[in-house]
């Protein structure tokens, strides 16, 4: 029985050890080969021909890359960014048919610690400050030493940014559980205001871009480092019988920056059997765990893969992401309240982390547990940085009222109990301090006077704080021995640790860009030791 | 460049991807193994002579068993004597020098939902209480599936331990957060005496055993069905460079009882970084990572790892399980109640689930943060039935006194304080309920009455409630497509699912006999689909 590849079953093709005959010197057979390995690392990628069937521990390479990229979010586009800055051919390739994942319908959130913005507002930040509201959240199960990595260069990442074109508002957001607000956001309120810039940025500087390229497998040689990907080119997502296998070869490493799993329904059920299919998500639908899983198949270190978060601001009267998460970020929780639907009362601090305000409003059920979706409102004046406010108005999942009684009658909330509800605020507001429920209200605003704008709320799966694990060079840890798999790296989202039980609202651009961008500067010090040599002869 | 053995660097000793190419068929290949073909499946174990080297697809096998079972626990003992049962030749590797694992030093007690003692004492019970006194404890994370097969089977559990000759106390006692008393408990009120009983009755009847001898990885064929594992003999733990390296064969499948993660300092702070060295473990030595490591590296699902449950019984002045935590659980916390070293005053229910009772008592902190021990208390009444108590008092881990102001005087508590508490807890006794922190006081005792016994509480890491995700027939399941990984059953503490949040006492007993016994009867029936032929010729 000959292990041709024609001999392996239909469902080996998601398995990679099938490679693990591969040898170091066997991986470029042919002579047409051998000139590539006089050209340098930036050439452009080339086609090996090498015998159509694997055999001898050879494998036939479509393409060749320095570094491939899997994912063209935050984080890889990050990565790309950076590998290329140091002369490296970059490819990114994406199984969707548009670029960016959820970046690109994220809010455009960055928490940066120590912006020229907070310094023009006066607000003292550092990251030792960040570093500690991330513990915080996270309930202390963060892993400190990419913790650390992460907030020490988000100063950096952002003028990164910067250099590549993304414009941010001229103003600081104070987003919860944030000790000071230290939340920048791009002028279009959207991560589309980071991608896009970067993307072009990318393109013009030579990094290639496939999108409906969808990672399949990792390949590797005898002494388990990846030294490629197995891919579907001309994928469709969902269709998994669509596309056509190729193989890609990388130099130097594989960046994962996949993303994590909140549309996932199979896998997020496992880890948390409550996240059922009729709890909405906030992520897009190639939000799924098969980078993940991939990793976890050739030995990376699954971490805390159970904390998931649901976004404590979302709307039950829309889909997705939508634009009432916006609404209640900017404008409804830091300078409104958010009241009980049966009672007009607060029960919760509208500033504090995302995990008490998800299990606080998540409480908010009749008593056959059905939810009662709780009221959050601001006026004028609180909602006037809120560009999703219209748009929100338009399809009614926001409604507009002259005056608070017209808004208590509208939702059936008691009116008396509302009014004394927004007087005790106001007097708090009007303090600076000394909020009942422990809100820092030194930059609230008064709510005596409408019109008012209110949604109703319920949270909805939105990031998986688990992952894989890595050190504080972006290289994905084996779970055995603790080393890195030599060849893999990954960052953002689809990593665990930094965040712990909690992620803070703006630390994952944070994260994304922070992390991508070392994944990428490292792979740039693995010059000198190429994972594969392109001039070893077949029977060396 | 050849594939063979000695090509393959020194760290790939643990990677069973260097496999792969082992197809069905290959496995044996001289002449003399085709007798054994015609021998009955219960033929003791034989050598194949096969060559040296890995080539050409072909393996060596020194020993062949119809079933191996990796560890000697309650789930190792249940699976190996069930599958005996069914007339299969049946292989109990254990890597320690001695066979039970954690389960000979737990306290063996076991929850089981309708015993003939419960009936005796009048309580009513049922598989659907125990349901939902798990699910509540879980926090909702419970897998259902496996929960619902565990309360079902803990009746024909504890029925099998009787045939195999363990015996109980003749009453039922009430654990932390079970509706009903439930829990059963050996006569040695330890695990051993499930553990003997069972391994004497399992030698009996011709179940193999080998104890220092080492589970290293996973055998697959080219389907990535699990045919064998690779193990290491003569092992002595932790010595990794011991011991001699061996291939067993396993025609019907393997299954993993390898037991939670407690004492792998490294693997639980990865997934619980505050579970540092300096906090204590209930658990032996042995209690490590790998074989769920193993299991996730050939596609198995992880499930909740960063779910591990602290003991909320243990004493800080001696190491290990100790006599302590049996004191708590049988006589402390039924029987007598916990107070704050500072007040004098009771913080939690102590009949609480371990969740609750963990966090109440991680909560007694000064002001630097450090422990704040609490006091746990009963009278001789209450501790008639702690058989540790003696060897508790004579290593000064517990103490006694006549009055309760001699014992407050011991521990400095405030005297006043603490009489005022014993008082309003004797009344709620009298009453048989009006508990202020929720206690079912029905089955409690007045402690108006002295000689008292006290012990000092702080909790130790003691189960990983996370592990490998398995369907109702304890089949491990492929994290990618959620099929079963064929050959590859799994059941005890190194699955995960059953508890969810937080595993309530006793049910860790039902958990390894309840599966494990699925496990060693599905694989019995699988005798007419071996999982590699011995027929087949090696150019089949």
């Amino acid at each position: 029985m000959s292990n041709s590849k024609k001999t392996l079953p239909p469902d080996s093709i998601n398995n990679p050890t099938r490679r693990s005959f591969l040898t170091k010197g066997a991986l470029l057979a042919t002579g047409g080969v051998m000139s590539l390995a006089m050209a340098p690392t930036q050439a452009a990628p080339v086609t090996i021909n090498v015998p159509e069937t694997v055999t001898g521990g050879r494998t036939r390479f479509h393409q060749i890359y320095d570094v491939i990229v899997v994912g063209s979010g935050f984080a890889g586009l990050a990565a790309a960014l950076e590998a290329k800055s140091h002369g490296l051919s970059v490819l990114v390739i994406e199984k969707m048919a548009v670029f960016g994942g959820n970046s690109t319908i994220n809010g455009g959130a960055f928490a940066v610690a120590g912006s020229p913005q907070q310094k023009e507002a006066g607000i003292q930040d550092s990251p030792e400050l960040m570093y500690q509201d991330m513990l915080k959240a996270g309930r202390g199960l963060n892993h400190r030493d990419i913790l650390h990595v992460l907030v020490n260069g988000t100063q950096e990442a952002y003028e990164f940014t910067l250099k590549h074109g993304v414009r941010y508002k001229p103003f600081v957001q104070h987003f919860g559980g944030h000790s000071v607000p230290r939340t920048l956001q791009t002028v279009e309120s959207s991560g589309a205001g980071i991608i896009m810039p970067m993307r072009q940025s990318a393109q013009k500087l030579g990094v290639i871009f496939k999108s409906r390229c969808k990672f399949e497998s990792f390949i590797q040689d005898n002494q388990q480092t990846v030294v490629g990907i197995e891919v579907k080119e001309n994928y469709y997502f969902p269709d998994e019988n669509s596309g056509l296998q190729k193989n890609y070869g990388a130099r130097y490493g594989v960046i994962m920056c996949s993303g994590g799993f909140s549309n996932d329904l199979r896998f997020r059920m496992i880890q948390d059997p409550q996240l059922v299919s009729d709890l909405d998500t906030t992520n897009h639908q190639g939000a799924t765990a098969e980078g993940i899983l991939a990793m976890l198949k050739i030995g990376a270190t699954p971490v805390q893969l159970d904390l998931i978060q649901l976004g404590p601001w979302s709307s039950p009267d829309e889909k997705g992401f939508g634009n009432v998460s916006q609404f209640n970020t900017i404008a409804g929780y830091p300078m409104g309240i958010m009241v009980d639907a049966r009672t007009g009362k607060r029960f919760t601090n509208e500033l504090a982390d995302r995990k008490a305000r998800e299990d606080a409003i998540l409480a908010q059920r009749d008593e056959q547990g059905k939810p009662v979706y709780p009221i959050c409102f601001t006026n004028k004046e609180g909602a006037k940085n809120a560009q999703s406010l219209p748009a929100a108005l338009k399809y009614q999942v926001a409604w507009q009222f002259d005056t608070l009684k017209q808004l208590a009658d509208h939702f059936a909330l008691p009116y008396e109990n509302l009014q004394k509800e927004v007087d005790e605020y106001n007097t708090a507001v009007a303090n600076g301090s000394g909020d009942r429920l422990g809100k820092d209200v030194s930059r609230a605003i008064s709510l005596a006077e409408g019109p008012y704008f209110a949604v109703r709320v319920w949270p909805k799966v939105h990031y998986t704080m688990g992952g894989v694990q890595i050190n504080p060079n972006a290289q994905v840890l084996n779970s055995l021995t603790g080393n890195p798999i030599q060849g893999l790296y990954a960052a953002g989202e689809v990593t665990g640790g930094p965040h712990g039980a909690s992620r803070l609202g703006s630390c994952a651009v944070a994260d994304g860009l922070v992390l991508g961008r070392i994944a990428g500067a490292h792979v740039a010090t693995q010059t000198a030791n190429p994972l594969f040599s392109t001039s070893d002869s077949d029977n060396a």
